[in-house]
């Protein structure tokens, strides 16, 4: 497998398949782990960081989950390349900023992806698709257990897993669901949500994690402490909280869907065909727009058109994605005109809601 | 033919065929003639209105051009069977207001109509499509001589046809043409265009005639006078100056294309899967959005629609048509309902642009 090949796929956590996936985009499990007898990441010289990468990558290579994988190194890719992998959530910002050897691995379907000397020495995580955080855990617990055959992590019999920052140590794990919640922000019911949610130890961040804006009614919420609870808890306590989320917002769907189904099915459908006419179109537009198309086919509005096909146009629209797919370097306005030309590729041909 | 019928068929003049159709919807030429030994309708009691009504019927009835036509008492029509005559440009708002022996008469493929006791005995009108008020004219022509053979009109050597108002006076006629300026407006030059005709003794009027506005870049523009020249010099004198707006739009047009055909083509686009999408739209809404399609039609922008198609709507979506087609009355929201259903219905099925 290569970088480019990545383009041409649908990642697995955006098959829009799974429990409640009409909501819930995907699961995600992280998990944060450092050698024993190195020196985190932001304290390393040089000469360590190159060792810990080095071991690292050698264990990842012999687990079975990683056996297909595609190994890169950050010192290898341009900005367009750093941009496109976090675009796909495969790594983070920080991640991309300087290069002193880091380190990316990403498995088959993109289901685990590994950094290598970010924050911490490693950064594990496993993505599903829908409501499934159970699914995603044990695919990243089998790694992690194989992984702690062949490299010896920093672990306190007392704290736990030992990290960079202490709100991971303990566990190491941070349990996240990308939440896509629009009936809540039509019905302006979701700030107190998100209040509740801050209340019960939890999280609301944007699309892109950390220190991004919620675009496109897209809500990741995910678990602010990692010590104190078994990895068991800490996900069941996620899941009690997104349960009570989903039945919000499907409660104001259904309000929405018996008050005015009209005035919905017109957004629905007024947001379905600019998409599929529009010759420039912004991103945030664009996300905006989809997210009432996915609206529509969650609730069966907009038929003709899968749940795939728009999860992925809210990954391929973006700056990095468009400039792979048109193989150069595109200025702002060109990738305006590109991001169009692509989306009406993509829907038309679907019929009309 | 029934009044019910007009709805099923395509007027003449919107057909968007002839000269200049690109920008000239249609020509008008209107003659106003009263009798001879009558008071003027302001000032006739009912009986002198009756005997009007009977005579110019019966002289009409007569005519070569008026052999299948489609005979109307006002007094017999409803509020919506009005409207509806109004939005088809058969006859004037004042023409439904009151209907002490008011008449109408509307020719095979609604060419000529003939208002029988408006402000004038007589207001008759040929409408074609694009630019062709020769065209117009000879058919009103031949009507008005052939009816002066059968009823005595009101005429003086001096002065020429009397008429109700002294702007009429004379010849009695208004040519004018209903024109599309779409690239005047949105490069902001209709102003200009607008003050030069003024000085050269032309009038813009809205869709409608007379005190309504412009509406979807659509400028109706007629002379002023109608005395002290031939019916020829008024009608060369209203087509010269044409002719040069005609000039004027068609620059505009052409710098836009050049200067930013994609930014042209996205409006347009937007507009057309706008109005293939929507599930509720208003009627300025609607006919702001026709107005661009239309601009990329005659563009070659927007293909596989013709301009018949999008003319007929601008007419089918006034809300009298909406009732007709629904065959009762609705409520302005039901209508708004309505016309995006049967917007839909015309226009989905055509490509996209």
């Amino acid at each position: 497998m290569e970088l480019n090949d990545l383009i041409n796929h649908t990642s697995e956590w955006l098959k829009g398949t799974g429990p409640n996936s009409e909501i819930i985009i995907s699961s995600r499990i992280r998990l944060a782990r450092n050698l024993a007898k190195h020196p985190f990441s932001h304290r390393a010289k040089k000469p360590g960081q190159e060792e810990v990468l080095r071991s690292v990558e050698a264990g990842l290579a012999d687990c079975h989950a990683l056996k297909a994988a595609l190994f890169l190194k950050l010192a290898d890719l341009d900005e367009v390349d750093k941009q496109f992998l976090i675009e796909r959530h495969l790594m983070s910002r920080d991640h991309a900023l300087g290069d002193d050897h880091k380190g990316l691995a990403i498995s088959d379907r993109e289901i685990i992806s590994v950094m290598i000397n970010e924050e911490d020495h490693l950064r594990m995580q496993a993505l599903q698709s829908g409501f499934n955080l159970r699914q995603a855990w044990q695919i990243l617990d089998a790694l992690d257990d194989e992984l702690a055959a062949k490299v010896e992590y920093a672990f306190s019999n007392e704290w736990g897993y030992l990290t960079a920052c202490p709100t991971n140590t303990g566990t190491g794990l941070r349990a996240s669901v990308m939440a896509h919640l629009p009936a809540l922000v039509m019905t302006k019911q979701i700030n107190k949500v998100l209040q509740a949610i801050a209340k019960l130890g939890l999280t609301a961040r944007g699309f892109y994690g950390e220190g991004t804006e919620a675009v496109g009614n897209f809500f990741q919420i995910s678990n602010q402490v990692a010590l104190g609870h078994s990895e068991d808890e800490l996900i069941e306590n996620l899941e009690r909280i997104i349960r009570q989320v989903i039945e919000h917002e499907q409660n104001a769907r259904d309000a929405m869907s018996r008050q005015d189904r009209m005035r919905l099915s017109d957004r629905i459908g007024r947001a379905f065909g600019t998409l599929q006419s529009a010759y420039i179109i912004s991103s945030n537009e664009t996300v905006d727009l989809l997210s009432s198309v996915r609206l529509g086919v969650d609730m069966d509005i907009v038929k003709d058109i899968d749940r795939s096909a728009v999860n992925e146009l809210f990954i391929l629209i973006q700056p990095a994605h468009l400039q792979k797919l048109e193989g150069k370097k595109l200025s702002s306005a060109e990738r305006d005109v590109k991001r169009a030309t692509l989306i009406r590729s993509k829907l038309i041909g679907n019929s009309h809601p």
